[in-house]
């Protein structure tokens, strides 16, 4: 029995409990489009296959795929890698995920946000989404979990959570007129309210440079605990990005959580300016409707863009240059964990990392 | 982690379970194909409604549908109903998916049988039937359980067995040329050993007259409880039934179970012949390599194809005439369940009904 509810999740006494509490397992989609992902999408999906085989270390994983993929998926899987079959206009699993939620007794519902690929017919990435929205409806259903349906347009990378009443996300997403447009900040701010239990909403300002999504937040900053953030971070002050970054820095010793405490901000070095070679854009099929991929054009890398498992840290390897820095400090920054590198270049060639193709179930009861 | 494997479940302390043993839950699928179901199959989907929301009140009940058709399936089937995408060739679950065996501790895995559509292309009733084929696997997946490949082409359908070391099958259907024709009955009486985990095998006859999946066991018979087993049967002798029904009883009555026991047969009133209407037989769209459904053509209509589930019957209604009669005698034959009948004409039309349509998942430990 899987109901849509018509409350909201705060009326009903739920929230989004942190990523870096337990899981009950993690979702993924898998990559297929070659109109974004180069060469019909191969090279994509054995770095899926290195995410998912990563996470599985950690906790179970599902990926759903097509009908028309879902056995090549099922070959390049390993048996420990759950695999469903689930349709999709691309493979964004955070953004097209339920965002789940728990109350006290660890009852776990999700929240389906409204979909629109990124902005709609006004700078969204591809069009039709409509098997996009209908993914978090599925996932709800295969997890027996009831759902709630967000009047608002959100993706599930917008928001980062503390799980304990507080909520980030950046105004060029949320404040985003390809988005909506109808609602003002405070507007927005209920509603993030309403859906994520939280009490509490930090914004900053742009996200990372050239971040398609309209600057997730996922990949400039997050939670690693409660009282305590990981900011992408550059010294470089000629790259775009320092700028960014500073202002994010600065709201975020401004800020004051839900719990009344000041915010401790780590640096987290991101990767050298990374750009689409020539020979990568080749191989993307370029179609009317769906955002080209030109060579030469920044990509929006970021060591922020990891997945926190269940006693382990999911980072994406993108520049031998900075990957073992970025490595190092995320062990600093999680010493209980086990902090395992994928290489995710790959991934980033299709607008996201790590965080963007996951979504975790929370562990609760059923 | 859900593993195919290379034993079988014999050697691993595995068998199949009665129908009559508890269920954690049932699986069906949607009709969809215009080609096999009338106008557009609307009329089927409204009648495996029925059949879903009956069984609901017992027992959890999935559904599996296309991502062409999720959400009008999704739209149609009650909230009390789970929808998972899930494409198909065409809807009958007991015969695509997978025949699920427990050992002694109630760990469940299932047996994916290869299918080739009844018979391939000697007979078979459409082609292609790959994803149907893909059925079992996936269900397998969403119920995280471990699978077993058999080498044999078989249908669920095509067997019913006691839960004590007993299986009841057809000779017309199982040493069907276009089965498995490379084995004799003793080669196909091993694989049912080594796959369902019995020990006897009894053999009757033919199945029901004219039907198409060459004479499948569940149309005309099937273990009611250890030791007694429910016969379609007809008491008119120009009814080309009758002698298929006198065989199968005569056959069972010289049969000995696993136990050693002879058999108690109850003789279930078959509906009067039925036929498919000109305006029936219309509202299928014809096509080259899919069964035709001609105007007058006899359907294979018989009470003996109910399922039963948690506490419950659900039986087919197929002629007023004779309904009452049927639910009547169920009755007398399940004191302890509740019958429900639900109409099934529309089911009867695409070539099979209730049982067909569904496959029970025995109540086990994850």
């Amino acid at each position: 029995m899987t109901q849509t509810l018509s409350t909201t999740p705060a009326a009903d006494g739920f929230w989004m409990p942190a990523e870096y509490e337990p899981h009950a397992g993690c979702w993924m989609l898998w990559p297929e489009r070659a109109d974004n992902w180069r060469e019909a999408a191969r090279p994509a999906q054995f770095a899926f296959v290195g995410v998912a085989t990563a996470i599985a270390q950690f906790e179970p994983v599902t990926v759903g795929v097509s009908a028309a993929h879902y056995e090549i998926a099922r070959t390049f899987l390993p048996p420990s890698v759950r695999v469903v079959e689930l349709a999709h206009d691309d493979s964004w699993m955070r953004d097209v995920g339920p965002t789940f939620v728990v109350n006290k007794r660890r009852d776990v519902r999700g929240v389906d946000w409204h979909f629109n690929a990124w902005g709609g017919l006004n700078g969204g990435l591809y069009f039709p989404w409509d098997q996009d929205d209908l993914v978090a409806r599925k996932v709800l259903e295969v997890e027996n979990r009831d759902r709630y349906r967000s009047a608002i347009i959100n993706e599930g990378g917008a928001l980062h959570v503390d799980g304990e009443g507080t909520v980030l996300v950046t105004e060029e997403c949320l404040l985003n007129a390809n988005r909506n447009p109808h609602l003002n900040r405070e507007q927005i701010e209920e509603q993030l309210r309403a859906y994520l239990g939280v009490s509490t909403v930090i914004w900053l300002g742009k996200g990372v440079f050239n971040d398609e999504t309209d600057g997730h937040v996922d990949n400039l900053a997050c939670f690693i605990r409660p009282g305590e953030i990981a900011l992408g971070w550059t010294d470089n002050k000629r790259d775009v990005q320092h700028a960014i970054s500073l202002d994010a820095w600065e709201r975020l010793q401004d800020a004051v959580d839900a719990r009344g405490r000041k915010l401790k901000v780590h640096k987290l070095p991101m990767p050298r300016p990374l750009s689409i070679s020539a020979k990568e854009a080749a191989g993307v099929v370029s179609r009317e409707g769906t955002k080209a991929r030109p060579a030469g054009e920044r990509l929006a890398g970021s060591y922020v863009n990891f997945y926190i498992a269940n006693g382990g840290v999911v980072m994406p390897l993108l520049d031998p240059r900075t990957d073992k820095e970025a490595a190092a400090k995320l062990k600093r920054l999680f010493p209980d964990r086990r902090v395992v590198g994928v290489p995710a270049r790959e991934v980033l060639l299709g607008g996201g990392n790590i965080h963007c193709i996951t979504q975790q179930v929370p562990a609760g009861k059923h």
